[in-house]
């Protein structure tokens, strides 16, 4: 595609020397953290306002010419790819801290602004903002993916932290969704709509984020199972008696073993839970010895015991550099991520089935996931460029999200649809996923909005 | 409206004696909890099932016929009455528990079955559904109207307890929404869309709900304050600590006195709170603690904790009674009830301009709340037919609704829009009402369901 004249001089006029046609601008958002791969934008643009936003849709709009949010470009489907061409919205300049209201627990941030600037923001107020997707991502881009991750069993997803947005529509209209108020029963949940509708709706221009206290205490623990079945009846009985979990996480013994190779931790090669409680000192002593308790029942051995700051912090840098660590069992390789979310009573057939299949296929793929939520993914290391290798990791990841299905379960739960898992989409939502066409229809008749993303294709 | 011959005669066919127009079933589904009135429907229908819910759908539709969902009839905004005439689809047959699975913590239920109903079935399984608007409403329209109630600042809303639907569209397709598992990022959140879309978006007719465990222990507590201002200071330090509150409601010194002539309590007439503690024996020992100093030090006397079952029962009906003891305030009277949300540090503010709203107009209106979400009501007692009063309350309502979106905040916290809110939403949402407005045109072309509520008119 190239774009008309007219466009860009209205672009150009607008934003100067904010308006980029230099490939190395260009090849930076046809970058992706996954094996989605697509060609660069035909432009990209840095704007710094809702406005300037608006008048960007506009003249897209006028021209229909597709328009592509960005964040930080860490999603992992492929979603800030500019597919049809187009131009490529890069939000990093509108990343800043807009207000706290402490007393209401409650932030308004730009969308280019990421969770680690955030909490950094926060430290001093007493209070931080809880969604941990492992990337430092923007908290628009968040937002538009539905993301979670390690504390979402605790402290939900970005549908349950995401309080209200400003939105700028395909026809460049600004509109304001959700309030300042805790809940609402007024009208139909837009905020909700456009959490999770990955750009094709509208670009998210400002949020007002829900924050939660940072925790008096917080203590955190690994433990060794000698089995699957084992390490899951721990999260189901945990779960079940109610106490609250910050994070629980499932590491398999494949994974286990790369983070023992990478970190050099003393850890068996044997399924493991990593888990994490928030509170005050009493109810954390408290927590701590009823989920040892459930704990040893279930079989866990070789407790290992967080409490500093520091031993926490070297727990969750390994969890979350689990992506680099698991590489490592396959020097050279790249991984193919997968995301599958059931519930919880099918988890262990889940997990066993995916491992088979790995194994099956002869690949390698470690397995971790926030299990307090049923959410697992396995990376599935291939060989970059080697397409018979990225063909069988794929097939693997479809029969996981076909499996996830069968049970009642979703064939995403963090990384959303982008253009990875459209394919499913149908197998998932039925008709659903044809109403979801008609919305986007509807509020993008031009289909400017990242097009060729989530919805059905056009008739 | 007289219905057409043709359509009567599909019903009949289809429904037999599950089809009425006698006057006492219309009259019966005119009534309304509040001060809305409207004519009756001109028929009354009970499917069975969700196929019969469609094929009434598709009838009416052909014949350009209103259809309006009705759970127990329990909405305080008008959202069941036939303002068009039409069809009611009572769903009072269809209130069946499909099934619990225990393991998965969740339960699928049909719409007509109500939260009591559901909680005695699930008495054994050591679960509960904790969504608590006093009211025995159906699952459907708590769903529908995206209720909450008392329990809200612990277990969240029906937007965080639905998972999933079974929905009838205007056309009579069936769809199914959301999944089992407990989260996802698979497209979006039609769920979502349809939880608070009272009936104007679809007719609900499954429901997959999660589940919490029943608390193994459980206290409650009044305490008495000087003032309004000790009493939600108390809340905001409470809430902010991370205690976390299974309820936590505000009485202003108006309804303690209601309480203490309707159910002999002896409560001094002064502002209180109630509060209620779920967890372990040792956690609720540790949170009922802290609770207690923090209380202490905004001024609280005359703790009275009620930790025996029959104790708290006490406590908990006579707030869910509120409604009736404050109509003893002023015998022969009705409520104007109030229901507007706010960011916490509002709240003072808001609840003292509401009563002295009321005072000004020399009515009586006493002040409950969940204000852990900054959710209150005035229930301002009137004659029934003194029309001057009835619009002086009207016109209180409307200047706390107009108060509360000064702040931030909603004009309905949890009673929903129906026909009693929808001058107030532009005000709310601006042009983000039209877009609701785009999206029922675009799922209901021909206006068919629940027609006159929520959404703008029709150009």
């Amino acid at each position: 595609m190239t774009l008309p004249t007219e466009l860009l001089s209205t672009l150009e006029t607008l934003l100067d020397s904010r308006l980029s046609l230099a490939a190395a601008d260009r090849d930076h958002h046809a970058a992706s953290e996954s094996f989605h791969r697509a060609p660069p934008p035909d432009a990209v643009v840095w704007p710094e306002t809702a406005e300037e936003v608006a008048a960007i849709v506009r003249a897209c709009a006028d021209a229909g010419v597709p328009v592509i949010p960005w964040g930080t470009g860490t999603s992992l489907e492929g979603h800030a790819l500019a597919t049809q061409g187009g131009v490529t919205v890069d939000l990093s300049r509108m990343d800043k801290l807009i207000g706290v209201r402490a007393e209401d627990m409650q932030a308004s941030v730009q969308p280019g602004m990421t969770r680690e600037a955030l909490n950094t923001e926060l430290r001093a107020t007493g209070l931080f903002f809880p969604v941990d997707p492992g990337a430092n991502a923007s908290l628009g881009g968040m937002a538009a993916t539905r993301c979670s991750g390690t504390t979402a069993v605790r402290y939900g997803t970005m549908r349950d932290n995401v309080l209200a947005l400003e939105v700028v529509l395909a026809d460049g209209r600004i509109i304001r969704t959700g309030t300042r108020a805790a809940k609402s029963s007024s009208g139909y949940d837009l905020t909700g709509l456009f959490v999770g509708s990955e750009g094709t709706l509208g670009i998210i221009t400002e949020l007002t984020l829900r924050l939660h206290g940072q925790p008096e205490e917080v203590a955190a623990a690994v433990c060794a199972f000698d089995t699957l079945e084992q390490a899951v009846e721990c999260v189901t009985a945990t779960i079940q008696s109610g106490i609250p979990m910050a994070r629980i996480e499932f590491v398999d013994e494949v994974a286990a073993r790369a983070f023992r190779q990478y970190s050099g931790l003393d850890l068996p090669g044997t399924p493991h839970l990593m888990v994490e409680f928030h509170g005050s000192p009493g109810t954390v002593r408290e927590d701590t010895g009823r989920f040892g308790d459930i704990a040893r029942d279930c079989g866990a051995k070789g407790f290992d015991w967080a409490t500093t700051p520091e031993d926490r912090n070297r727990l969750w840098r390994m969890r979350h550099g689990a992506y680099h660590a698991c590489l490592t069992l396959r020097p050279g390789s790249t991984g193919v991520v997968t995301d599958v979310c059931v519930p919880m009573s099918h988890l262990p057939a889940a997990v066993a089935a995916a491992a088979a299949d790995i194994r099956e296929a002869g690949l390698i793929g470690p397995i971790v996931g926030h299990v307090g939520d049923g959410n697992f993914h396995s990376q599935i290391l291939v060989e970059p460029g080697n397409e018979a290798e990225i063909a069988a990791a794929k097939h693997i990841a479809t029969r996981m999200a076909e499996r996830a299905l069968e049970v009642g379960g979703t064939i995403t739960g963090e990384h959303g649809i982008g253009i990875g898992k459209r394919s499913l989409m149908a197998a998932e939502h039925g008709e659903g996923w044809q109403v979801m066409g008609v919305i986007k229809q509807t509020l993008d008749p031009g289909n400017i909005l990242n097009p060729g993303k989530l919805v059905p294709d056009r008739a």
